[in-house]
């Protein structure tokens, strides 16, 4: 087993968006209490990091509306720490109130994403940053940047390698802790995801990197793995590929949970999770929202689960038979 | 661009299966003429092999009962070739009479697959193979070996490397043009498929090798990266993804070729396909097959389609207003 300063590199920590930027994009609004259990048999599962609510206008955002109360009744006891988006100062005294154990911070590489989802351009919502970032590491709460459009903007087109590194570096030097690199419309393929990796990790280490990708055209795994190959040991995902895409109703979104710890265990990677019981959930929750697991992993294994379960009953007719 | 053997190693080309491996495992038969017009949209797409039916029992395999009649009617003018798969002597004279372009048959790593599939064990199937290959080879009819449960068996468990390596060494030696590695049952991941190919690599050249990945653990996209960067250009794939998984009801089946297409034009590679013809024909055949589109690739572009239909409406709509 080889390590980079210190810690196993066959290691990979998974940050689960499923119940922010998930939820955030399903037509359904979950109540409260199945938001819970959500997150509940997520942190059973294993995950130790996730991303759970954000401090928004409930205006434009009505699913993460009682984001406070959420955070309220989360359990914590064990080792997950939970995140949530925060976009300005009123928000992040929101979540500090709530108790937050990360907040996140959302800009892009395109002036036409940023204005389109925060009403300002890229600069503007770095200057925006810089006293969110400070307050929040005077009390030690941990900041992440997004960096939204690393591969294209629907408005803007293709992004330059060297703007996402730029820009992460920005982010870095801010006081950012990590930055997650998203491929926000699913476009990269390892073709465009490796020279962009490489852009940026001539200028952020790989240990403060984290890669988002998107599952609409189905390349999202595929492009976990010139991120892996370069040390990057953080990944977004999202239990049963939550979330859709927001800029093409109907087609798939957020890369899903189960396939990337199906893909990670096969490699011999570690991630602590349980995939049966992180499956489960997948199939629990996709059944609350009401349409078919997005998962091809949790599709499987569910169909796998109903078969054995069928023979059992079989099984067990036949002993009453005999 | 690199070459090997003359030929520029970034050309790939796309077997697709669609019409065979894939209709033969869906739930409703699709009258010929649909058959027909399916393989005409392919051919029109730009894929140059397609596997369009199957000489085998019709009382076993009702999809592909016409086969005969499907050859019959099929456009002979394009480039691409017609390939069916043949289990004995009696299909193989069948297919010789149906005038074919290629033949495929048929074996496995695993005597349990084999078993459950044609009745008889890996041994006993190579046997039957020889007189075929020799009969197809007598008269110019290329053989395709498929050789399937690459990477493990339902029935027997993990398959050795060293094991789909010597069975892959010995349908080459019988005289087939190609050997199809498959992993039915999709469980492969870039850590169990580099070692396998290596293996196989060993005592077959990459240009005689194909690759059949399955998506039901959504890996399917993933593990052509290691077959990629070892020289194998030759993909099997299934358009919209048809076919499922026979041996998990509701799971994913064949690797859908619009993932494939997007993933290898992303790489800079050539395939000689459009993809939006491609993609279309994905999305018409789903829909006569009465169910959603297995392509995310096809969704995606199909969402963006019905997008730009409903913003060409509202466009027309304000010009008869104005």
């Amino acid at each position: 087993m080889s390590r980079e300063h210190g810690i196993p590199v066959d290691r990979v920590s998974l940050v689960e968006m499923g119940p922010r930027d998930g939820l955030q994009n399903e037509a359904r609004i979950l109540p409260l209490e199945q938001r819970l259990e959500l997150i509940a048999r997520l942190a059973d599962s294993g995950l130790q990091r996730i991303e759970v609510g954000a401090f928004v206008s409930p205006r434009k955002v009505p699913q993460m509306a009682d984001s406070a109360a959420l955070f309220e009744a989360l359990p914590r006891k064990g080792p997950t720490r939970y995140g949530a988006l925060v976009p300005n100062l009123q928000g992040l005294q929101a979540a500090i109130a709530a108790r937050v154990d990360e907040i996140g911070l959302f800009t892009a590489c395109s002036d036409g994403f940023t204005r389109a989802n925060i009403g300002i351009g890229v600069e503007e919502s770095l200057i925006r940053f810089a006293p969110l970032v400070a307050e929040a590491r005077r009390l030690g709460i941990k900041v992440r940047g997004y960096l939204s459009t690393v591969i294209a903007c629907p408005f803007d087109g293709p992004t330059r390698p060297k703007r996402v590194a730029a820009l992460a570096e920005r982010l870095l030097d801010l006081g950012c802790h990590e930055i997650s690199l998203g491929d926000t419309i699913g476009v990269g393929t390892p073709g465009t995801v490796a020279p962009m990796l490489d852009a940026v990790l001539h200028e952020v280490p790989a240990g403060r990197l984290a890669v988002h990708f998107h599952d609409t055209y189905g390349q999202g795994l595929a492009n976990l793995l010139p991120a892996l190959e370069r040390g990057i040991r953080t990944i977004d995902c999202s239990v049963a590929g939550l979330g859709g895409c927001p800029y093409a109703p109907g087609a798939s979104g957020n890369l899903a949970s189960e396939e990337v710890v199906y893909l990670l265990h096969g490699l011999g990677m570690s991630t602590g999770v349980d995939l049966d019981k992180l499956a489960a959930t997948g199939q629990w929750v996709s059944e609350r929202l009401g349409h078919g697991n997005g998962s091809r992993v949790g599709r499987a294994l569910h169909a796998r689960a109903l078969q054995l379960a069928a023979q059992h009953e079989i099984a067990q007719g036949e002993c009453h038979g005999t």
